[in-house]
């Protein structure tokens, strides 16, 4: 998929590569919306089709079968979330104010609705948890991928010094995913709309629990 | 789906309403297995039939539609849990050692492998969040009573002087249940093998930060 995509877009025409590009973008944007929703699997060249008003033959020119565009939802989801949560976390200190600026952002971009069925990447985690296949094992390895970021974000506020270096990164990096995952269950389930609110604080507290004298608040 | 099954039960030979409501009971723990690994929605009557090695027919005896046969698996995925988890920790002592035994074998009840796909709950709950309708109602419903329960066993643990009463019981309650959710999450798609037992270790620690000196050690 992402080979074709490459080959269309080293075409003749820089201006219809170009469109080709913001197309396929737009068309990807609104596969992960219904499939935040709907599930990967719930998610059709048709459906695609109709709620782009474009033709079914179409979108087939882009994605050559249903893998081939769950593949490219999961890797759009992916960059949405790294241009709205990891890339802006970065802009702030070393430390323990970039760890938290991260789960900050990571919450308030599942909070506000960024997708209309909330986290993508939660949703696609469950979906395809119990399955084998090359969608369950992009979805595991960009899982895998988000929690080395937030460990080495644990980690980054050791070396300055910020969280005592008793604390496993990686053991504290799965408890922040859990309140975000139980935050998301609450909210999507049982309509619990102060879930996320709940879970950033909840967040924080243990942040802070974790701080050093040195470390700059946060919060 | 109850009142056909009241109906059947209440027929003329007590023999073979017994027969019937084992049938039934064996069925439905297999649809609870199948649900666990491939969904609600993967469940239909004819995987269920193959598996069981009953015709197609003989199933539709028990269950009329496929929405009657979700249902049905919910209410048995809630009777198994309320007989391997709630009803045994109610043998434990009041207040703390109470719902340190709920959390206990709730965690042992995931990790044993109960279901082939892990927990129920937990994929039906991320199955049907975004649906609408009697199945999603249900799910929700019984997760609700979880929660219930739970905060309930945090409150009796406060009634006993054992956790201080500055602990908000639904808030704890969530946050053990975030703890839950995130193993199994780890344990299903990044295989993880020791994320169940992490979590264990997370929610003792967490409930011994929250115990008064009068509280019996528990762990």
């Amino acid at each position: 998929m992402r080979q074709s995509f490459t080959a269309s877009a080293t075409g003749r025409n820089p201006r219809r590569q170009a469109r080709g590009v913001r197309t396929r973008d737009a068309i990807l944007r609104k596969a992960v919306d219904i499939a935040s929703a709907r599930g990967l699997e719930g998610l059709t060249v048709g459906t695609l089709a109709k709620s782009l008003g474009m033709s079914k033959s179409g979108l087939f020119g882009h994605f050559g079968s249903k893998e081939e565009l769950q593949l490219a939802t999961v890797d759009a989801a992916r960059q949405i979330f790294i241009d709205l949560v990891i890339k802006p976390a970065l802009t702030a200190p070393k430390g323990m104010p970039r760890l938290w600026r991260l789960v900050d952002l990571w919450i308030a971009h599942v909070e506000n609705h960024v997708f209309s069925g909330g986290c993508f990447f939660t949703a696609a985690s469950f979906e395809f948890d119990s399955r084998r296949g090359p969608v369950r094992d992009r979805i595991a390895s960009v899982m895998r991928e988000w929690m080395g970021t937030l460990t080495r974000a644990v980690h980054g506020a050791q070396k300055e010094g910020h969280i005592s270096t008793t604390v496993d990164p990686a053991g504290l990096a799965q408890e922040l995913q859990s309140y975000a995952l139980g935050a998301h269950w609450a909210t999507q389930l049982l309509e619990d709309r102060a879930a996320y609110a709940g879970a950033r604080v909840l967040a924080l507290q243990r942040l802070r629990s974790f701080a050093t004298s040195n470390s700059p608040r946060v919060g």
